[in-house]
Protein backbone atom coordinates (compact mmCIF):
# COMPACT_ATOMS: atom_id res chain seq x y z
CA UNK A 1 0.00 0.00 0.00
CA UNK A 2 1.24 3.51 -0.88
CA UNK A 3 1.38 6.05 2.15
CA UNK A 4 -1.52 8.65 1.51
CA UNK A 5 -0.30 12.08 -0.02
CA UNK A 6 -0.39 14.69 3.77
CA UNK A 7 -3.21 16.48 2.87
CA UNK A 8 -5.39 13.68 2.67
CA UNK A 9 -3.83 12.01 5.75
CA UNK A 10 -4.54 15.32 7.41
CA UNK A 11 -8.43 15.44 6.06
CA UNK A 12 -8.87 11.72 6.93
CA UNK A 13 -7.51 12.70 11.14
CA UNK A 14 -9.93 15.34 10.86
CA UNK A 15 -12.79 13.10 9.92
CA UNK A 16 -11.80 10.69 12.11
CA UNK A 17 -12.51 13.54 15.14
CA UNK A 18 -15.72 14.70 13.49
CA UNK A 19 -17.12 11.14 13.36
CA UNK A 20 -15.94 10.79 17.66
CA UNK A 21 -17.49 13.35 18.41
CA UNK A 22 -20.87 12.37 16.67
CA UNK A 23 -20.63 14.42 13.43
CA UNK A 24 -20.38 12.54 9.68
CA UNK A 25 -16.69 11.71 9.57
CA UNK A 26 -16.11 13.87 7.02
CA UNK A 27 -12.57 16.54 6.46
CA UNK A 28 -10.84 18.79 4.65
CA UNK A 29 -7.70 20.75 4.27
CA UNK A 30 -6.68 23.90 2.11
CA UNK A 31 -3.19 23.52 1.18
CA UNK A 32 -1.54 27.37 -0.22
CA UNK A 33 1.46 27.02 -2.32
CA UNK A 34 2.34 23.29 -1.22
CA UNK A 35 2.18 24.18 2.20
CA UNK A 36 -0.89 23.29 4.42
CA UNK A 37 -3.22 26.47 5.31
CA UNK A 38 -6.40 25.24 6.84
CA UNK A 39 -7.64 21.72 8.22
CA UNK A 40 -11.05 21.32 8.95
CA UNK A 41 -13.61 18.87 10.36
CA UNK A 42 -17.38 18.90 9.57
CA UNK A 43 -19.31 20.39 12.62
CA UNK A 44 -22.91 21.15 11.83
CA UNK A 45 -24.46 20.04 15.02
CA UNK A 46 -21.05 21.29 17.65
CA UNK A 47 -21.37 24.65 15.90
CA UNK A 48 -24.90 25.30 15.76
CA UNK A 49 -24.43 26.21 11.96
CA UNK A 50 -26.09 23.99 9.26
CA UNK A 51 -23.02 25.59 6.75
CA UNK A 52 -20.65 24.03 8.62
CA UNK A 53 -19.34 21.47 6.97
CA UNK A 54 -15.58 20.35 6.46
CA UNK A 55 -14.98 21.93 3.06
CA UNK A 56 -16.64 25.71 4.10
CA UNK A 57 -14.92 25.33 7.50
CA UNK A 58 -11.19 25.05 5.88
CA UNK A 59 -12.41 27.49 3.09
CA UNK A 60 -13.22 30.31 5.41
CA UNK A 61 -10.32 29.79 7.61
CA UNK A 62 -8.29 29.69 4.97
CA UNK A 63 -9.63 33.18 3.44
CA UNK A 64 -9.23 34.57 6.80
CA UNK A 65 -5.91 34.21 7.13
CA UNK A 66 -4.85 35.32 3.55
CA UNK A 67 -7.46 38.15 3.93
CA UNK A 68 -8.95 37.73 0.64
CA UNK A 69 -12.30 36.15 -0.69
CA UNK A 70 -10.59 34.36 -3.78
CA UNK A 71 -7.94 31.24 -3.14
CA UNK A 72 -6.39 30.63 -6.55
CA UNK A 73 -3.18 29.67 -5.46
CA UNK A 74 -4.80 27.09 -3.22
CA UNK A 75 -5.71 23.61 -3.08
CA UNK A 76 -8.62 21.88 -1.71
CA UNK A 77 -8.26 18.22 0.00
CA UNK A 78 -11.50 17.09 1.33
CA UNK A 79 -12.73 13.00 2.42
CA UNK A 80 -16.20 13.09 0.45
CA UNK A 81 -17.39 14.38 -3.06
CA UNK A 82 -18.76 17.95 -2.00
CA UNK A 83 -22.14 18.60 -1.96
CA UNK A 84 -23.93 21.89 -3.82
CA UNK A 85 -22.91 23.88 -0.81
CA UNK A 86 -19.46 23.14 -1.24
CA UNK A 87 -18.98 22.71 -4.70
CA UNK A 88 -20.45 26.25 -5.32
CA UNK A 89 -18.07 27.73 -2.23
CA UNK A 90 -15.11 25.97 -4.05
CA UNK A 91 -16.47 27.85 -7.32
CA UNK A 92 -16.73 31.06 -5.65
CA UNK A 93 -13.39 30.81 -3.76
CA UNK A 94 -11.51 29.84 -7.98
CA UNK A 95 -10.14 26.87 -5.61
CA UNK A 96 -6.98 25.40 -8.12
CA UNK A 97 -7.43 22.07 -7.61
CA UNK A 98 -10.07 19.47 -5.81
CA UNK A 99 -8.94 16.20 -4.34
CA UNK A 100 -11.66 14.16 -3.39
CA UNK A 101 -11.87 10.67 -1.82
CA UNK A 102 -14.78 8.94 -1.42
CA UNK A 103 -17.54 9.79 -3.86
CA UNK A 104 -21.51 10.16 -2.71
CA UNK A 105 -24.06 9.34 -4.83
CA UNK A 106 -26.51 10.47 -2.25
CA UNK A 107 -25.53 13.87 -1.90
CA UNK A 108 -22.56 14.93 -3.94
CA UNK A 109 -22.78 17.15 -6.51
CA UNK A 110 -19.77 16.83 -8.59
CA UNK A 111 -20.33 13.47 -10.18
CA UNK A 112 -23.76 12.69 -8.73
CA UNK A 113 -26.87 15.28 -8.79
CA UNK A 114 -26.34 18.95 -10.10
CA UNK A 115 -23.07 18.31 -11.46
CA UNK A 116 -22.73 21.60 -10.60
CA UNK A 117 -19.03 21.40 -12.33
CA UNK A 118 -20.42 20.87 -15.27
CA UNK A 119 -23.33 23.46 -15.26
CA UNK A 120 -22.59 25.95 -18.06
CA UNK A 121 -23.32 28.52 -15.47
CA UNK A 122 -20.60 27.35 -13.25
CA UNK A 123 -18.08 30.55 -13.38
CA UNK A 124 -14.94 28.64 -11.87
CA UNK A 125 -14.33 24.70 -12.54
CA UNK A 126 -11.22 23.38 -10.17
CA UNK A 127 -8.83 20.48 -11.63
CA UNK A 128 -10.39 17.64 -10.20
CA UNK A 129 -8.75 14.77 -9.02
CA UNK A 130 -10.70 12.02 -7.28
CA UNK A 131 -10.40 8.37 -5.36
CA UNK A 132 -6.47 9.14 -3.17
CA UNK A 133 -7.88 7.94 0.16
CA UNK A 134 -10.86 6.80 -1.29
CA UNK A 135 -11.08 3.16 1.33
CA UNK A 136 -10.20 4.67 4.41
CA UNK A 137 -12.51 7.68 3.91
CA UNK A 138 -15.60 5.66 3.01
CA UNK A 139 -14.57 2.90 5.45
CA UNK A 140 -15.23 6.34 8.26
CA UNK A 141 -18.49 6.84 7.00
CA UNK A 142 -19.64 3.19 7.04
CA UNK A 143 -18.60 2.39 10.42
CA UNK A 144 -20.43 6.52 11.30
CA UNK A 145 -23.46 5.13 10.29
CA UNK A 146 -23.53 1.25 10.95
CA UNK A 147 -22.82 2.38 14.33
CA UNK A 148 -25.68 4.76 14.62
CA UNK A 149 -28.57 2.33 12.80
CA UNK B 1 -47.92 50.00 -5.95
CA UNK B 2 -48.71 47.44 -2.94
CA UNK B 3 -46.22 47.67 0.17
CA UNK B 4 -43.79 45.21 0.33
CA UNK B 5 -43.95 42.72 3.40
CA UNK B 6 -41.60 43.61 6.00
CA UNK B 7 -38.82 41.10 5.59
CA UNK B 8 -38.70 41.85 1.75
CA UNK B 9 -38.38 45.85 2.64
CA UNK B 10 -35.35 44.44 5.03
CA UNK B 11 -33.88 42.51 2.50
CA UNK B 12 -33.97 45.12 -0.31
CA UNK B 13 -32.28 47.98 2.85
CA UNK B 14 -29.77 45.18 4.06
CA UNK B 15 -28.86 44.86 -0.16
CA UNK B 16 -28.65 48.81 -0.66
CA UNK B 17 -26.29 48.15 2.40
CA UNK B 18 -24.42 45.91 0.47
CA UNK B 19 -24.24 47.86 -2.64
CA UNK B 20 -22.93 51.02 -0.61
CA UNK B 21 -19.92 48.90 0.64
CA UNK B 22 -18.94 48.02 -2.55
CA UNK B 23 -20.08 44.42 -2.24
CA UNK B 24 -22.62 43.36 -5.05
CA UNK B 25 -25.96 43.89 -3.49
CA UNK B 26 -28.12 41.06 -2.23
CA UNK B 27 -29.43 41.15 1.30
CA UNK B 28 -31.45 38.43 3.11
CA UNK B 29 -33.57 37.69 6.02
CA UNK B 30 -34.58 34.97 8.27
CA UNK B 31 -37.95 34.88 9.60
CA UNK B 32 -38.82 32.33 12.65
CA UNK B 33 -42.67 31.96 13.52
CA UNK B 34 -43.28 35.39 12.28
CA UNK B 35 -40.32 37.21 13.74
CA UNK B 36 -37.42 38.59 12.50
CA UNK B 37 -34.62 36.98 13.59
CA UNK B 38 -32.19 37.92 11.37
CA UNK B 39 -31.16 40.46 8.61
CA UNK B 40 -27.84 40.25 6.45
CA UNK B 41 -25.86 41.87 3.34
CA UNK B 42 -23.58 40.01 1.41
CA UNK B 43 -20.28 41.00 2.16
CA UNK B 44 -17.19 38.65 0.55
CA UNK B 45 -14.91 41.08 0.01
CA UNK B 46 -15.26 42.76 3.40
CA UNK B 47 -15.50 39.86 5.58
CA UNK B 48 -12.48 37.64 3.41
CA UNK B 49 -14.95 34.78 3.02
CA UNK B 50 -16.12 33.79 -0.30
CA UNK B 51 -19.24 31.92 1.73
CA UNK B 52 -20.35 35.03 3.20
CA UNK B 53 -22.97 35.78 0.45
CA UNK B 54 -25.94 36.97 2.17
CA UNK B 55 -28.27 33.97 2.51
CA UNK B 56 -25.23 32.15 4.48
CA UNK B 57 -24.67 35.44 6.22
CA UNK B 58 -28.52 35.09 7.73
CA UNK B 59 -28.74 31.29 8.53
CA UNK B 60 -25.54 31.05 10.12
CA UNK B 61 -26.91 33.75 12.68
CA UNK B 62 -30.65 32.46 12.88
CA UNK B 63 -28.67 29.32 13.37
CA UNK B 64 -26.18 30.19 16.09
CA UNK B 65 -29.67 32.76 17.44
CA UNK B 66 -31.64 29.23 17.80
CA UNK B 67 -29.03 27.10 19.62
CA UNK B 68 -29.63 24.41 16.67
CA UNK B 69 -28.07 23.65 12.80
CA UNK B 70 -32.27 23.36 11.29
CA UNK B 71 -34.19 26.02 10.57
CA UNK B 72 -37.94 23.96 9.89
CA UNK B 73 -39.43 26.69 11.43
CA UNK B 74 -37.95 29.12 9.54
CA UNK B 75 -38.44 31.30 6.34
CA UNK B 76 -35.69 33.22 4.34
CA UNK B 77 -36.28 35.98 2.16
CA UNK B 78 -33.97 37.03 0.01
CA UNK B 79 -33.60 39.82 -2.70
CA UNK B 80 -32.06 37.07 -5.68
CA UNK B 81 -32.34 33.79 -6.52
CA UNK B 82 -30.04 31.55 -4.81
CA UNK B 83 -27.17 30.19 -6.00
CA UNK B 84 -25.97 26.37 -5.98
CA UNK B 85 -24.09 27.43 -2.83
CA UNK B 86 -26.47 29.03 -0.57
CA UNK B 87 -29.41 26.59 -2.68
CA UNK B 88 -27.43 23.98 -0.47
CA UNK B 89 -27.43 25.69 2.38
CA UNK B 90 -31.21 26.27 2.48
CA UNK B 91 -31.92 22.48 1.68
CA UNK B 92 -29.45 21.77 4.90
CA UNK B 93 -30.97 24.25 7.35
CA UNK B 94 -34.52 22.75 6.25
CA UNK B 95 -35.91 25.93 5.65
CA UNK B 96 -39.26 25.68 5.41
CA UNK B 97 -40.59 28.73 2.86
CA UNK B 98 -38.29 30.56 0.22
CA UNK B 99 -39.00 33.98 -0.83
CA UNK B 100 -36.69 35.66 -3.26
CA UNK B 101 -37.60 38.85 -5.41
CA UNK B 102 -35.03 39.17 -8.29
CA UNK B 103 -34.05 35.45 -10.63
CA UNK B 104 -30.49 35.48 -11.78
CA UNK B 105 -30.10 33.31 -14.87
CA UNK B 106 -26.31 34.25 -14.74
CA UNK B 107 -26.00 32.46 -11.35
CA UNK B 108 -29.72 31.51 -9.77
CA UNK B 109 -29.45 27.50 -8.68
CA UNK B 110 -33.24 27.11 -8.41
CA UNK B 111 -34.39 28.39 -11.98
CA UNK B 112 -31.51 28.13 -13.48
CA UNK B 113 -28.03 26.02 -14.23
CA UNK B 114 -28.07 23.06 -11.80
CA UNK B 115 -32.04 23.81 -10.73
CA UNK B 116 -31.11 21.87 -7.25
CA UNK B 117 -34.56 21.71 -5.76
CA UNK B 118 -35.51 20.18 -8.91
CA UNK B 119 -32.78 17.48 -8.12
CA UNK B 120 -33.19 13.87 -6.82
CA UNK B 121 -30.32 14.01 -4.87
CA UNK B 122 -31.83 17.66 -2.71
CA UNK B 123 -32.89 15.87 0.43
CA UNK B 124 -35.39 19.47 1.22
CA UNK B 125 -37.08 21.73 -0.59
CA UNK B 126 -38.29 24.41 0.69
CA UNK B 127 -41.75 25.97 -0.24
CA UNK B 128 -41.19 28.50 -3.22
CA UNK B 129 -42.52 32.17 -3.32
CA UNK B 130 -40.97 34.35 -6.25
CA UNK B 131 -41.16 37.62 -7.77
CA UNK B 132 -42.40 39.87 -4.48
CA UNK B 133 -39.70 42.77 -4.66
CA UNK B 134 -38.31 41.99 -7.96
CA UNK B 135 -38.32 45.66 -9.59
CA UNK B 136 -36.56 46.71 -6.84
CA UNK B 137 -33.87 44.03 -6.26
CA UNK B 138 -33.31 44.30 -9.78
CA UNK B 139 -32.64 47.85 -10.46
CA UNK B 140 -30.02 47.48 -7.32
CA UNK B 141 -28.02 45.40 -9.16
CA UNK B 142 -28.36 47.49 -12.61
CA UNK B 143 -27.30 50.52 -10.97
CA UNK B 144 -24.35 48.54 -9.27
CA UNK B 145 -23.19 47.04 -12.10
CA UNK B 146 -24.03 50.34 -14.44
CA UNK B 147 -21.74 52.21 -12.01
CA UNK B 148 -18.79 49.48 -12.16
CA UNK B 149 -18.12 49.43 -15.46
Amino acid sequence: MFPLPEPMRLALDAARRAGDAGEVPVGAVVVHRGAILAVAANAPRRLHDPTAHAEIQAIREAAAVLRRDRLEDCDLWVTLEPCAMCAGAIAHARIARLYYAASDPKGGAVEHGPRFFAQPTCHHRPDLYTGIGEAEAARLLRDFFAARR
